[in-house]
């Protein structure tokens, strides 16, 4: 293992520093590298429970599906995080179910439920660090359910524009409608009025698979 | 302090086993009672921060409120339950706020926060509790977040009436329009509408104030 990897492991493992040699090792004779193409599916509610992810490179995103097939993302992972409710079988009193896919071409150390089970069950540090991890997650799912219930369309579809944009550090998003309806938990034909909509005001110009933002400071101003 | 109170205590806060003589004492000499009236404010959202609360007698509801007050129903506690996010602010990856109302009249004992988060920091046991009921919370927070996202109406009142009527043992729910829309994060009006058709179809029986559920295998059948 190279030391950025190494580095990696014992920076984002909080709990490193209070685990003996051997729980050391444990990890690092057992850590495993994956890699995931844009779209696979990480972890299916109810079935699988691969264990903690630590991502290295891309992005994944966690999301709840409605029996018809509804999706709402509850929040998106990148580059130095940890997912640890891809080992939610781990954590009893986590009672209900995500999926979680990998949003573009992706790269994880993974620690098998096995081994972190191990871990988690004999050093209180590891389960405290598991604990934090989701609360930390809770709080995400928390933000989520109120931009849901709470803020109008307009200002959603804005905020979504311009986050996306400062992210990519670029005014054309490459994202379809049908894509920006997925994050942001709308319908593709919502998304698809409201675009048309910003693009008669200006605010935006419209391509096959690209929403260009012509002004910022307008669609700043819905915010407020 | 009687019996049925230390036991409540030493066997609500699972961690007891796990402190020292000082730090029992310190939450014996320490742990107040207080007494909520039927619609009291516990906690509002970022401004308090009185502490963990063991419920003794009565209940206690968590939800949101939006800016134009529109009031999501994320749990309810009741007799035996330990409410944390009363001191959320030790937390410090907790990052949304809520409101906790008393929902009749309640009994709780209060560990202040000064004193319980005096303990947090010293006793790993005790973070580790607080974070444990914390992600006890999010899963009812998910379940929630479901209900209200995914279920169709009639389903969803359905739950509640039954719920309601299995926890007060008794066939009428002596609950208003208002109340139960309060309760199932939904308005006023379209609980009525759909109780009036439940009306219609003899499942339940309306008066001021109250529901009362006369057929309650049809109500069941909603659900599957």
């Amino acid at each position: 293992m190279n030391t950025t990897d190494r580095n990696l492991i014992t920076t984002t493992l909080t709990f490193w520093d209070n685990l003996n040699e051997t729980e050391k090792n444990l990890i690092l004779n057992n850590i495993t590298s994956v890699n995931y193409q844009l779209g696979e599916h990480i972890h299916s509610s109810g079935t699988d429970c691969i264990g903690v992810l630590l991502i290295k490179k891309g992005g994944i995103r966690t999301y709840i599906l409605s029996e018809d097939g509804r999706d709402i993302t509850l929040y998106r992972l990148t580059a130095g995080d940890v997912c640890i409710l891809s080992a939610s079988c781990i954590l009893k009193n986590i009672t209900f179910a995500v999926h979680i896919d990998a949003e573009v071409a992706s790269e994880a150390f993974l620690i098998h439920t096995s081994i972190f089970e191990q871990l988690y069950r004999q050093n209180i540090y590891v389960e405290n660090f598991a604990y934090k991890n989701t609360i930390d997650r809770f709080s995400d799912v928390m933000w989520a359910m109120e931009q849901i219930l709470f803020m109008s369309f307009d200002k959603r579809l804005a905020i979504f524009l311009l986050k996306e944009s400062s992210k990519t550090n670029s005014s054309t998003i490459h994202l379809s409608h049908e894509q920006i309806a997925k994050y942001i938990s709308s319908a593709r034909e919502v998304v698809s009025r409201m675009l048309k909509y910003f693009a008669t005001e200006g605010m935006v110009k419209l391509a096959r698979g690209e929403v260009t933002l012509l002004d910022k400071e307008r669609l700043e101003k819905l915010l407020v």
